[in-house]
């Protein structure tokens, strides 16, 4: 048997880590193994009690640590893989999930004076508590002219690195102050591993306001926000940024032997999870829009052009595929709305039945909801559950559904949710072709993509494209270890350029969904409701959703949960 | 012990049938027996198995008859009651609920030739199949200047008979053509007691585009609807109409022996079962709204002046007290909402939990949520689940939920429902009050006033009014009881006139719910809310309901459930 060249991808999802190992010759993929972290996400209070404020989602940087002396060793162990096997490794993470650290990295939670305190704790992605910052902030540029408002298509999410921190400033000053770095957990990990501080330019391009030409926000702008942010760059950021494929360092004696690898192998820059599933899909041309399809979805496209264009959530030169402009856009809850629906509103005799059947709940969920032809369930629905990330941006709008009658059933419900995830996903295609930015076919990967079948059919129905799924089902982890394997450079085992080793390890599946016409038609007309009630509620004709969330806000709280 | 004199109340709602045993002097409600209609609301095949068309709810006429030798010989078993003690009896009936019969009283249903022709049987009040013929209606009726829409605010409701009959004429001919009357439900009852075909003017006034000035609506603007449809009048209705309190005529011997009563006593002309319930919260002036509040929720308030307001459903003359004119409004669907959310939306754990705490689901829910404060649930619903009588009278409206989240509890979306009924209300009230007719206190009654305290203080926090409750659990019972004795007169131990025979026989719960200011100015702000939504979707900004409905209607049906 030949001698393998194995690349290590690290995969850090909301709710859990992976590792999976692939061959970078033949893209096998030789085993994988998967933990939770520890502490999960924390959203109504921190493991000693402290409650948190509404819309906060936080996470323990140990954990991620924690978990990598499991899945490493156990994916080992299932591919018979020995460490010298193992030529390089690439890691892919939420974005933007940012954490204050010390000097040397020490996350601030980890020290006893501010362990109570949230905002020394990582900001997970889907954490919306800076909403009202991210208002200031894109009033102000706005108001100023800032020209990189431009490359996120007009609007910033609360979701980002600055907003979070702007109001890490206002509400923790003293967490601010102590914090020689705020960092994307994506960058932090790679730090660990390696022991250099080296930046991803995905992750600072897309979430964290910096770009190639033109760097981060000026001094004058942060100052104009508040007076104490206008060093946050120089003080708490660094410039030491690398493109994908790179290699941040290598690894570190220590994490070597916990994780059993060889120590000094290729660590390459971090990447946000949905852009390494861009890799893992194959694809490396414009035009093929990638839906990573998970509880939340983001949406990838490249073009060979720069268009200022509006309602994307980021637009970075050379983001993904080199000489490419890839546009960035997202739906900040899909899956994420299906498991509410589960965990909320199903009558028990389902839960009876399903097991009857010997199907799990969406399986059991999905027949019955595939019997109701597209128009039937007299319903529609607006996919805001967690607000709208794109083309809006707005993190204070919420779901609604409407044609609700008394013979409505639960899987009438489901399948309309289903629904309004694709007139959402239709809603960001179009709003790319309507400013010239081609969206000719579909790629799929993630979570979703791997056994519901009624969801792919109707994405397909819905937007009238052809559907293609990724070979793999772990497309971010063999992203990661695609990255992992440019960065060990073609000499040592690895490949030399990402059209190379995308070519080598990653693939389609044969299957592809393709849209039904009279389907289609059907959700023509469908889709103009859609669009009526989502500018209705979307673009200020109703602010009927923020004013809800103001009458929240000023009227008495709920007693606390004991 | 004296001899007592006993008026029996016999009450027809949507699922069972009541008979209420009360003494005309003390009001004592000596007993009480209820029995379910044997084949239930048919809403999607006849007992024979022929599919019934979407909107259709349709009973068995012969199933009147079978429940009235069950309830009354229970209750008089019950209250040791003996046939002499019982001086008469009145009946109250939902309405519009219409049926086909031949000359004798035949219904068409029982005809073997007619039996499984939908059309033949009794169109129970809440179906909705009439809407396309409603509309035709009350677009001919606004053309030609028809003076009799001004009594019913300007819209007819598919409800009623004229538009149920113009559909049976359209979509079975056979069975209008063999039909020699068309009658209310509540009035073929009677007939069938009495041996006389007595029509009611309280029912002919709401649902018969009847008045006593004006009669029915002309032969020209029905001939106009259909050319079969002009003889409607003189061939299937009669001009003998009676008010409330009058006798329609003395008990015949067959059911006399059937029921266990004296043969000969009087029976009242029926009356509609909410109108019944006015009488059984003791109120007969102006300015008193009551709400019978059960599967849907009538609105009926005096005023001393006639006002042509729209949006009301139906404004009668001496329509209950003689003197003062009768408002009617109602909302389509109330506990019917809530039944189909704990059919639907409740996760097996509520009903574990409800089990382990000893409580039925509804008290459980309630118990949740009534910690929810007003406004914390972040949500808004439109309660059209069964369309809108009032003030829009569009049965193709559909119900709306609006601010939901990952977060959204099932509780949530419970006092949600609850509080979009209330809202509907105040929207029924502010209706009333803006066109001159003062609504100053709330009297309810019905199946959701007996324990329901969460939804009874927020309709008094909602509507800032204060709330009281009928003392009698079957107020609809005992209005028919009290009819009962009005139509047997002071003579022969019964009541000379309602103001009368009401003092005597119906009373008030000493517990009266009053706003609670906080909650009213949270309310005020959800109510803006709510009626924004009303608005674009009710009345025309937003055609979405409706267009739904003729995607739905245009699109491959669904396959039968086998």
């Amino acid at each position: 048997m030949p001698k393998r060249h194995i690349s290590l991808g690290l995969d850090y999802g909301t709710e859990t880590a992976r590792a999976l190992l692939v061959d970078t010759g033949s893209g096998e993929e030789i085993a994988t193994a998967v933990a939770p972290y520890p502490h999960g996400v924390l959203e109504s209070h921190l493991p000693d009690g402290t409650g948190l404020e509404p819309e906060t989602a936080l996470q323990n940087p140990n954990d991620y640590l924690t978990v990598l002396e499991q899945i490493v060793p156990n994916a080992m162990r299932a591919g018979g893989v020995q460490a010298e096997e193992i030529i390089g490794l690439g890691v892919d993470f939420t974005a933007s999930s940012v954490l204050p650290t010390l000097a040397d990295g020490t996350p601030l939670c980890m020290l006893p004076e501010f362990s109570s305190n949230p905002y020394s704790y990582v900001k997970l992605w889907k954490d919306h508590a800076a909403q009202p910052e991210v208002e200031e902030m894109n009033e102000l540029a706005e108001a100023r002219g800032e020209t990189f408002l431009s490359n996120y298509g007009g609007r910033l999410s609360p979701e980002w690195m600055f907003p979070k921190t702007l109001r890490m400033l206002r509400k923790a000053p003293e967490i601010y102050a102590a914090a020689d770095r705020v960092i994307e957990a994506g960058d932090w990990l790679v730090w660990q591993l390696c022991g250099e501080e080296k930046r991803s330019a995905c992750q600072a391009g897309y979430k964290g306001l910096w770009s190639k030409s033109a760097g981060y926000p000026s001094k004058d702008y942060l100052a104009a926000l508040h007076p104490g942010f206008a060093g946050f760059v120089r003080e708490k950021l660094t410039l030491d940024i690398h493109s994908l494929g790179k290699p941040a360092g290598s690894l570190r004696k220590s994490w070597a032997s916990k994780m059993g690898l060889s120590p000094g192998i290729p660590v390459a820059v971090a990447v946000i999870d949905a852009h390494a599933a861009v890799l893992g899909c194959s694809v490396a041309e414009a035009g093929k829009m990638v839906l990573a399809l998970g509880t939340s979805t983001c949406h990838l496209v490249m073009h060979e052009k720069k268009v200022q264009a509006r309602g994307v959530a980021g637009i970075v030169e050379d983001g993904i595929v080199p000489g490419l402009v890839a546009y960035e856009s997202g739906q900040s809850a899909v899956g994420d709305i299906f498991a509410w629906f589960t965990q909320n509103q199903l009558p028990a005799h389902y839960q009876e039945t399903a097991r009857q059947k010997g199907l799990d709940l969406f399986g059991y969920l999905e027949s019955l909801a595939a019997e109701i032809p597209p128009g039937q369930s007299g319903l529609i629905a607006l996919d805001w559950w967690n607000g709208n990330r794109s083309t809006l941006m707005d993190a204070s709008l919420s779901g609604l559904i409407l044609g609700l009658t008394l013979t409505t059933q639960p899987e009438d419900i489901y399948r309309a949710l289903i629904e309004a995830t694709a007139f959402g996903t239709l809603a960001i295609i179009d709003n790319h072709t309507k400013q010239g930015i081609p969206v000719n076919e579909l790629y799929v990967c993630g979570g979703l993509s791997e056994r519901n079948h009624l969801l792919l059919q109707i994405y397909a129905d819905v937007t009238g494209r052809r559907l293609n799924i990724a070979a793999s089902s772990q497309a971010a982890a063999l992203g990661a270890a695609i990255a992992g394997a440019v960065a060990v450079g073609s000499g040592k085992g690895g490949n030399a350029t990402f059209t190379e080793a995308t070519k080598a390890m990653a693939g389609l599946k044969d299957k592809i969904y393709v849209p039904n016409p009279a389907a289609h038609a059907v959700y023509k007309k469908l889709y103009e409701q859609y669009l009526n009630i989502y500018q209705t509620f979307g673009q200020g004709t109703l602010n009927t959703m923020r004013s809800l969330r103001e009458i929240k806000n000023q009227a008495s709280p709920r007693r606390s949960a004991d």
